[in-house]
C-alpha cells in the first residue's frame, strides 16, 4: 500500500486524497484553514463527474508531524498549493523532512510553466513527477467541494528524473489514480500539456483579474474584449513555437480556446486569478505569465500585451500583498 | 462685470471659483456632495503656488435653479466635471436652460482628448472655449482644498467657433483669470495641449488605476515598469505624429515625461484614476485613452498596449459601475 503525503489540502487536494485514497492509497493529508473540519469530519465531494467522494484521511497541521507517523517513508508527497515565490522557499524548506530520504517522489499538481525547477535544484536526484490538471473545483464549505464539467489530470517525468524506477514510479501512480476512478494520462513529455493549458490560462486567467471582469462578460462589453483575448493567447503561440511546441499551442488551440469562452453562457467563469483577486490573496503571476515572458523576451519574440499584462499584475500582486500585511497588523 | 456659472464645483471648480472671483467676476456654481458647506462657509483652498484664496459664491443645487437667479444670462458657464459617457447625455440636457439664448460661451476645463466635439454637436453655433489644466488640488473636507506644486491654464477656441466675437469672448476670459492671479495661456490650437498633456496622463493615469500602484513604486517592484510606461507612452506619441502633433507629444515629450515620473521620490503620485479605483468612482476611460485608441486603429498605428490597457479598464470602470449599483440597492 502506497503512503502518499498530500501537502496543500485546497480543492485539488482534496479531490485526489479522495481519488487516491480510493484506489488504495494510505493518504495523510497537511492542512491548514480547514484542519479542524476535516479532521473531524473528513473530506466530502460532490461531483457532476465522479459522483460523491469522500474520505477520512490522517490529518496533521505541518510536515514536521507527518514525518513523526508510522507511513514514513512517504512513496509520493503531492505538492497541491499555488505557485508563489515569496512562499517557495518555506515550502521547500518545509518538505525537507519528508524529501531527504530520496524515497520520496515528488509530484507536483500545479499551474504555470517552469514551477519544477525550483524543486529540481533543491533536490537534484529526486524524481519529480509534474501534473497537469484540468478539474474546476471549489471548496464551498471547510472540507467540502463542489466538482464540475472536467476531471483529467496528465503526469509525466520531470527532467532528468527518467530511470527505469522513476518509470515505475510513474506508473504505479497511473494505476493508483485509475483505479480510484481518476482519469490518468502519462505523457512522454509533460511540458506539452502546460503550454497547451496556458493558452486560455495566460490569457483569460490574466485578463479577467485585471479587469475584474469574466471572460464573456469583457467580451461583450467591449468591441475589443475578444480581439484582446485572442491576440494575448496567439502572443503566448508565438512563445511556445520558439519553446517547440507550436504544434499544441499554435493557432489551431487559440481558435479552439476562443471559441470555448465565446459559447460559454453569459457572464462566463470566473478564473481562479479572478477569484484570487475577490478575495486578496496571492496571485500566481510569475507561474502563469513571468516564465511565457522571460522566455519570449530572451528569444526576441514581440509580446508587448504580455509584457504589459505581467507589469499590472506584478503591480496588483504587490498592492494585494500590501493590503494583506496591513490586514494583519 | 462677467456672470459666470460653475458646473461641477470640485476641486478644479473650486480653484477657478476662488481666481474668477478675484479676477472681477460674478460667478454662480452649482454644487452637489459638497452644496451645503459652500452655501455656509464658502470656498477655502490653501494653495503652496497662490497662497490663501476665499470666495463667498451664489451656491445653487441645479442649473435649473441657476437661471432663475437675476444674473441670466450668464456670459460663460465652466463645465469642470469629471468626462464619463455615462452622463454626458444628462449634462448637456441639464445645460440646455442655461445654453439656449445663445449668449453663453462654454467653457471646457476637463481631461482627454475629442471631449468638445458632444458639446459641438448638441449646440453648433456656441462659442467653446476649450481648457488644459496643471493644478493638483485635493478636496480635504467638503469646500476646503489643497493646492500644489503648479498652476497654469491653457485656453484655446474650439473647432469652428473662431469669429471675432468669440475670440474678443477668449480674450476677455483670460484677462479676467489673469487679475484673479492666475495663469492664462490663450492658445492658437488648444489640441497641441490636450495632446502634449495626454502623454504622462494615458500612461501614468491608467497604467496605475490598473496595478493600484503610483508611478513610482512600479518603477521599482517590477523590472519591466519602466519600459511598460516609456512603451505606452511612445505609443500615444504614435498615435500624436498621425494626428498632426509629433513637435509637442514626439519622443523628447516621452523623455521628458518619464524622467518626470522617475525623479519623484517613493512611491511617486497617486493618478486621478488610481484615487478613483480606490473609491469606487467613475474612470475617464474614453476621454483619456478611448479617443488616442479609435485614431490610432483608424490610422493604422501599432498601439498593442493601449488596446489592452483600454479593454482592461473598459472592463474596471463596468464592474465599479455594476458596484455601485449594488451599493446603492
Amino acid at each position: 500500500m502506497a503512503n502518499i503525503l498530500m501537502f496543500g489540502t485546497g480543492s485539488i487536494g482534496a479531490v485526489y486524497t479522495c481519488i487516491l485514497d480510493k484506489g488504495g492509497a494510505n493518504v495523510t493529508c497537511v492542512c491548514r484553514s480547514n484542519y479542524q473540519e476535516i479532521n473531524e469530519n473528513g473530506i466530502e465531494v460532490t461531483s457532476t463527474v465522479l459522483g460523491k467522494l469522500c474520505s477520512r484521511p490522517k490529518v496533521v497541521q505541518s510536515v514536521q508531524e507527518a514525518v513523526t507517523l508510522p507511513e514514513q517513508p512517504y512513496d509520493y508527497v503531492f505538492v497541491c498549493t499555488k505557485v508563489i515565490p515569496k512562499t517557495m522557499k518555506q515550502t521547500l524548506e518545509a518538505l525537507h523532512a519528508v524529501l531527504k530520504s530520496g524515497a520520496t517522489t515528488i509530484v507536483l499538481i500545479q499551474n504555470g510553466l517552469g514551477i519544477e525547477k525550483p524543486y529540481a535544484d533543491a533536490y537534484p536526484s529526486a524524481t519529480i513527477i509534474s501534473g497537469v490538471v484540468y478539474l474546476p473545483t471549489t471548496e464551498i464549505a471547510p472540507g467540502v467541494f463542489l466538482h464540475e464539467e472536467v476531471e483529467r489530470l496528465h503526469l509525466g517525468l520531470y527532467g532528468s528524473s527518467t530511470s527505469t524506477s522513476s518509470h515505475s514510479r510513474l506508473e504505479s501512480l497511473a494505476t493508483i489514480i485509475r483505479n480510484g476512478g481518476g482519469t490518468a494520462v502519462v505523457e512522454e513529455d509533460i511540458q506539452r500539456q502546460r503550454w497547451q493549458k496556458i493558452i486560455a490560462n495566460g490569457a483569460v486567467n490574466t485578463i479577467c483579474a485585471l479587469s475584474k471582469c469574466r471572460d464573456r462578460q469583457l467580451m461583450d462589453l467591449s468591441p475589443l474584449g475578444t480581439p484582446l483575448i485572442k491576440n494575448v493567447m496567439l502572443e503566448i503561440a508565438a512563445v511556445a513555437e520558439v519553446a517547440g511546441y507550436a504544434d499544441v499551442a499554435g493557432a489551431e488551440a487559440v481558435e479552439n480556446q476562443l471559441q470555448r469562452s465565446l459559447s460559454r453562457p453569459y457572464p462566463g467563469v470566473q478564473p481562479s486569478m479572478l477569484a484570487d483577486v475577490f478575495n486578496g490573496k496571492p496571485l500566481e503571476v510569475e507561474a502563469i505569465l513571468g516564465e511565457i515572458v522571460r522566455v519570449g523576451l530572451s528569444k526576441q519574440v514581440s509580446i508587448p500585451r504580455l509584457e504589459t499584462l505581467l507589469v499590472l499584475l506584478q503591480g496588483l500582486d504587490a498592492y494585494l500583498y500590501n493590503q494583506r500585511a496591513d490586514d494583519a497588523r
